[in-house]
């Protein structure tokens, strides 16, 4: 098989097979196939795109390029979510604790990433000695004893993604239905999990800013999954404005145990409970979706969830005392911004809001920079929210960096205006 | 200017500047922009083409990366040609020669190649110490001198070109109707003459097999020469047969002498008096195009052509005997090849023959393989031809090397059949 064969296939638009797939990818590993041939092939794909067999064959052979979890000691059907990234996105925080509360194994690998701000990992950290890093056993072990545990991947899972990654961030082929939905699965198929409820956001503030690519997008990741063996479900939630009012790592773990004792903003909570619905019932614990959710809500009224959101950051090393004293996540400074008009919020430039959050310390441009876990944005208003000019409409927490190009960053993302408009927040669901 | 923001422009279809060109040519030579970045660019092109005046850009900053020929000091016009290769070519033998002798400054430089045969220069070496590599100063000189040249390239002309040619070869983006025509052109801009004459070859023995694919490439190399200055024609001529009889280098040289004495077939005589018509034209050398055409077959049967050609070859260091006793250029062993049938030449399959004449040592497929210049095919027939089974259609010059595959070959690819048909020679002429 010759590589070059491989680029003119997929040039002229031919389906490639499964075994030309696992070539490609094992002998890129291997290094075998040069970064200038892969990237030739991979603007070929941009062009000529993939099928879903194929698209599940390259997901396939980059999970077996590295470590894959054998979670099948742990007793029970193990559940996961993925989403697509998005400003303000704490659901992990919320709905891991909420589905465990209800018996199912929340068995959660998550990655730091780079972006508006940290991953969930980083908000985890904001934690005064959360552990992430968890070995397989121990992983095992904290999923079957408390029934959730969100952890870092494992260095070594899915090297071919890595490397691949790394090729498409400089050569122009980032944003290719096929090559994002076998990245993202590839890692998810690695983590071991039967039912994965993918969060797709659609807006603004998302990778994907149309409706039309997002559902491509989810059908493609949905398909790879199935066809792997999974059950799968993709629910495209709108990201034209943040999810929740706090953005910032610190600042979303308050958000999120704010929700958990129940005072959680009203879209956190949906999100949460309808991503948690399809997990219960594709992992049969509940029948019934619309009975599922209810359930779902009420572990966030009788302090289940919040129960169960305390066993896991013990169980993983983190102290007690800013959980049950939230507001030591508030500890920054504080700056308001004031509206300088009146009217209603009518639109959000939700990753302008993310940048400037970022600028303030909350989130890395590359690698190497440092997080401050505790700067971020407390935004007062929803879109549709009335304001009267001079009214705060966000908090910024700070600690000066980064504040004066924030906030004049954050007053023309958010746009005020005559009309009243309302915001779509499930937009669809693929199962 | 950053080669991922180059490489997502000419993505999405837009036209590169000059400058965005000059910078990604000139940073690929001097290794600051890595090949994998330049095989995504290169494959990005293949999908959203280039304009002409990008396609211009790129062939003028080829040519700036290396050597770049200055033949002022010779005076008079200039005139060069260049064919996309073909299967019996053996044009620059005969033309060279022809406007020679009628005052043109005929300077040609020309490559090796790889192929069914050898380039012009295998050709030429068949000549017993005819000496291809010449300095700028003796080419200067000769064709002074002369009024022709033949010589072979320096090797630091358009190294760029080179060096994107060998990750275009592997990359599966050699097809690419810019990227061929501005590789070309920045060799003829290179190389320096004043009036260029292409001779772009369509059919079943031409790289470009559609007459509508060679005249795309056929206007934008007539685009890119004139852009930078060059009086500029193209010729479109068939390939659907081998231009006169005699396929290989030895061979060649004796089938262009036999034109020059005037006993040449008639579609070399016609191509010949063609692409020099428009040479004389252009060089101010004769007005009118008929009349040119006249004068230069009339230098075949008045000695003046083939008296030039002896000069050319003694000036460049070749011995006269062969010249003059072209039949030792065809010693090789002699091998008769049959008519299975009777019929009418209907089709030759001209990609074919030229593998026959490669596998008898007549073409190299790799750079390091040995050409026997003495081997090769004389075609006793051309599409509309008669003949009865049994009739010799083709004689084999071989040393015994891939004799047997070469007849089979052969046999196939002669397609003989009821109906007569004729081939239009001179199929288009951009000017």
């Amino acid at each position: 098989m010759l590589m070059v064969d491989l680029i003119l296939k997929k040039r002229s638009g031919h389906e490639l097979s499964d075994e030309e797939i696992h070539f490609l990818i094992t002998e890129y590993v291997n290094g075998n196939i040069p970064d200038y041939q892969m990237s030739a092939f991979l603007m070929a794909t941009y062009f000529q795109n993939m099928t879903e067999h194929e698209a599940t064959a390259l997901a396939i052979a980059m999970r077996d390029s590295g470590k894959v979890y054998d979670l099948s000691s742990i007793k029970g059907i193990k559940v996961d979510k993925h989403s697509t990234g998005g400003v303000g996105d704490k659901v992990t925080l919320v709905l891991g604790p909420m589905v465990a509360a209800l018996g199912a194994k929340f068995a959660k690998m998550s990655g730091r990433g780079l972006g508006h701000t940290g991953g969930t990992l980083d908000k985890l950290e904001a934690i005064n000695g959360f552990k992430i890093e968890q070995s397989e056993e121990d992983f095992v072990k904290l999923v079957s004893k408390y029934n959730i545990a969100v952890v870092g991947q494992s260095d070594n899972i899915t090297p071919a993604d890595k490397k691949l990654y790394a090729l498409r961030d400089v050569t122009g082929t980032v944003d290719s239905i096929p090559l994002i939905a076998s990245s993202i699965m590839s890692k998810k198929l690695a983590s071991g999990a039967d039912v994965i409820v993918l969060d797709v956001k659609v807006g603004s503030g998302a990778f994907m800013t149309s409706l039309d690519e997002a559902e491509k997008l989810a059908e493609v990741m949905v398909k790879i999954g199935r066809l792997a063996g999974k059950k799968m479900t993709a629910v495209l939630t709108n990201m034209d404005e943040p999810l929740g009012h706090k953005i910032g790592n610190g600042l979303e773990v308050y958000e999120a145990i704010e929700t958990l004792k129940g005072n959680g903003p009203k879209d956190l909570v949906e999100v949460c409970s309808e991503i948690g619905a399809y997990q219960l019932v594709d992992a049969g614990i509940i029948t019934d979706f619309k009975k599922a959710k209810l359930k779902l809500e009420k572990t966030l009224t009788d302090g289940r969830a919040l129960n169960k959101f305390r066993e896991m950051v013990l169980a993983q090393g983190g102290k007690i005392d800013q959980i049950d004293n939230p507001e030591l996540f508030l500890t920054a400074k504080k700056h308001e911004v004031l509206a300088n008009k009146s009217g209603y919020v009518e639109k959000m430039i939700t990753s302008d809001i993310g940048t400037a959050a970022r600028l303030l310390g909350a989130g890395r441009l590359t690698k190497d920079d440092e997080l401050d876990l505790l700067v971020g944005i407390d935004l007062h208003l929803k879109i549709g929210s009335k304001v009267e000019k001079g009214d705060v409409i966000a908090t910024i927490y700070h600690n000066d960096k980064g504040l004066k190009e924030a906030e004049k960053i954050l007053q023309n993302a958010i746009i005020i205006g005559p009309s009243k408009r309302s915001v779509t927040l499930i937009e669809k669901t693929i199962r």
